[in-house]
């Protein structure tokens, strides 16, 4: 694994020793204000430049009326300004040698011809300069360990962790990154979170490429509603899907977006069936909805990687059991069959007449008590050598021994290690307690039983394919690629 | 409309005189005890007989020895006994001339050759007698309107509502529906909620003709993992439709259950699509997921009928406006064009350089003032004539002016009340807040742009499909029917 990474691009967006804001601004309700406002506020502990012709002060901080007039270095500046004042703000920058730029102003290529001849200007301005360039169009981007909050985006409380997240839009940049975390007890957090916009120069397979060897980060999430580069992005995922799991949100089924997605259905429809099979040739694991997205990354930062799809299911509730055999259909996972010492170990908790099945039903066993039910229900399931992963649907009730509960689960978890445990809780007002119980030891819950097949499937698809280098899509025909 | 229904054969499971309960038990922990403990605090103001051979009281109410001893006619009768004591209980009720039985003990058909034999005399006393009979393996069943919570299932908070379901396991009876009536702050609630079990005579053909009469009723929801009758089924359905709303879920591929699932999946599969055409071709809803089964029966409880599916759609997000198009794809959904007017007057909130779309984007008219941009654009859309269903994709803030939110979706809705409108809320801690101020207005509010398209859909679908009476599935030859 390589430690340190002095070399690598984009190093200067999220690792910074000056920043420079072009457009900070002291009017409430302005990109330029939030942005250096979350900026000010965050716990970046480099050097902090606004730059504002009209201000001596930003915000408390001493303001610059030009780039030029800021009296050290800049690694990164963001362009808050309005349209026509960036083409001149990046020269500035690239006069300056500022090493990274954040524009994150809109009206560009995504408002039609002329917008597009005026992307095309800044294009020709970071090609000829060195520099590199996010957006425009851009929220910002934010880096948790560089305590760097850049984004135009209120957001209150910044979800750390090791997913690296990068998007075309700025959902994750922001407030519903907050959101999206909120919904977990250990929370899912970002190491990094970049909003490309409209990708003049960084792209999905830069950030592939540098959130590779950033040892801040253990899973990749891109969510994209058209790609740069193609064939790239496959080449480099299929390199670093060794290393670390990658999960593609693809949204949009065109590249002219949702808008022409109306008229165009059979096209389109066509063109998504080839990403799909694009991205499953070479390993990727897909989500195809945004709590998918998420509970996938999840899955794939906490869960270990299992020996194949044998699925041992233990359910309170026989109609989830059935729900969730609904959804491993069409998947690389099966019903375990249990061994007949397993069926003999659960058989000891059940009422006479009520055979052993996969899904097992705790709910039969629970005339030896609650906790015993469990634990030797789940305790059989986990142990038998034909079972690979284990989903567990659980009735959350109030009064629970959570010591119990903790001791059981932690214990389950220790035994086989290599055995990624998924529980299910439904029963709404305490199931928060439960997951503040359970998360903290790695277990992802799930609050359907579908959500956690799919998570199940994905952490199974990508230890399947870890071991697994496809033909690099750059050097070998490998027919029309998206 | 019907509006009394003295004579229908349902009536007496949910609107009873009196109830006794036979294996009521004051021994905590069996279910003949949660029931009875359900039953006498749950606010039923009939007369409740515990039976139990061996108590003079159960829980401080006088008991009885046997059925024979009760002082009055009983209409309900739950049998809550050791499963070789039900049929003798169920012949006693036969001779009490009981009306209504509803079989709580497990232990029948579901547990294998012997058990079917002994269910199989169930049925025939049952058929012998002219009484009605729900399960055995039931959960019971719950009807708020007669404050009946007659379920061994514990739970503490009955949602009441309009919403009359039906479903073959426990899941709807109990805790769990206290779960997903916490998903909503306007609480989604039953007015009848039945565990329909082994179904020796009670199904869901019943239930549906009882829903369909029933005034307490305004959609009618079931869950199946097969069907016991499907022509009549289809029948019942296609003529009840023109009145109330039905969503249906079916889960499990096959008759047999996931059990068989996993080893014959290419059969189900296609019984599976057997059943998703015949429902679609009788005009009934079906829910995939059990998320989307309460989102929908929501959606149809809340919504006005819409005329047609050409929406229109206002987002804060853009990336969740193209996953609410991406959702569209294969339903009878399209996204509106929008006339000049509605045109014109959006622009007038938006740069100048910026483009007017559907999906509309808010977050460019926000320098207008964000009470300003969502009134002008969200009116704009409704108003347009081409537009039927709005959905609305909000970004919550914590310090919105909550009465000016309110307006302005009440103007809306009453300027349009033949138009659904649905928000999409994303931004966790402060959704709660949203979703207590909009959902009073009965706006359905979803979490994710996919599941309020499913939701929009399904309105869509009953609306068009209320007034097309598909021939009769039972009087034609329809072909195979699941």
């Amino acid at each position: 694994m390589v430690r340190s990474m002095p070399e690598h691009s984009l190093r200067p967006f999220f690792a910074p020793r000056s920043v420079a804001v072009v457009g900070a601004s002291r009017t409430r309700g302005k990109a330029g204000y939030f942005l250096f406002r979350n900026l000010r506020d965050g716990g970046y502990r480099g050097r902090l430049y606004p730059v504002n012709p009209g201000q001596t002060r930003v915000l408390g901080v001493r303001a610059y009326r030009s780039l030029t007039d800021v009296p050290a270095p800049v690694d990164l500046a963001f362009l808050v300004v309005s349209a026509q004042h960036v083409l001149p703000a990046l020269q500035e920058c690239a006069r300056r040698a500022v090493k990274a730029v954040t524009i994150v102003t809109a009206g560009f290529a995504e408002v039609g011809e002329e917008g597009h001849a005026r992307q095309q200007a800044l294009a020709d301005v970071v090609r000829r300069s060195g520099m590199r360039a996010v957006g425009p169009n851009s929220v910002g981007l934010v880096s948790g360990p560089a305590g760097l909050m850049g984004s135009f985006v209120p957001f209150s409380n910044w979800p750390s962790g090791r997913i690296a997240i990068a998007a075309q839009t700025g959902i994750f940049t922001g407030a519903f990154a907050d959101e999206l975390s909120a919904r977990s007890t250990q929370r899912v957090g970002f190491s990094r979170s970049l909003c490309l916009g409209n990708s003049i120069d960084v792209d999905e397979v830069d950030f592939l490429e540098y959130a590779a060897r950033d040892p801040q980060t253990d899973v990749i999430a891109v969510h994209l509603e058209s790609f740069k580069r193609a064939r790239a992005f496959l080449s480099a995922a299929n390199r670093i899907k060794r290393r670390k799991p990658i999960v593609v949100m693809k949204t949009g089924r065109t590249t002219e977006g949702a808008q022409a997605a109306a008229s165009h259905s059979g096209a389109l429809a066509a063109q998504d069936a080839v990403v799909d099979a694009a991205l499953r040739q070479y390993g990727i694991v897909r989500a195809k909805t945004l709590d998918d997205f998420i509970g996938i990354a999840k899955a794939l930062a906490w869960l270990p990687a299992p020996r194949g799809g044998r699925v041992g299911i233990v359910t309170l509730s026989g109609a989830m059991g059935v729900m969730a055999v609904d959804e491993m259909q069409g998947t690389g996972l099966a019903l375990a069959r249990f061994s007949p010492a397993t069926v003999r170990r659960i058989a000891r908790c059940l009422p006479e007449w009520q055979p052993v099945r996969n899904p097992a039903d705790v709910w039969m066993a629970l005339s030896v008590g609650v906790e015993r039910a469990h634990s030797e229900v789940l305790g059989a399931v986990l142990d038998d050598p034909g079972v690979d992963l284990l989903l567990c649907i659980l009735l959350p009730i109030p009064n629970a021994d959570f010591d119990a509960v903790r001791r059981l689960f932690a214990r389950l978890r220790r035994r086989h290690p290599t055995k990624p445990i998924v529980p299910v809780l439904v029963g709404g007002l305490v199931k928060q307690r439960w997951m503040r119980e359970l998360e903290p030891l790695r277990l992802p819950v799930y609050a359907d039983p579908g959500a956690a097949v799919r998570a199940l499937e994905a952490v199974r698809f990508a230890a399947q394919q870890r071991d697994r280098l496809c033909p690099d899509p750059e050097q070998v025909n490998v027919g029309r690629v998206p």
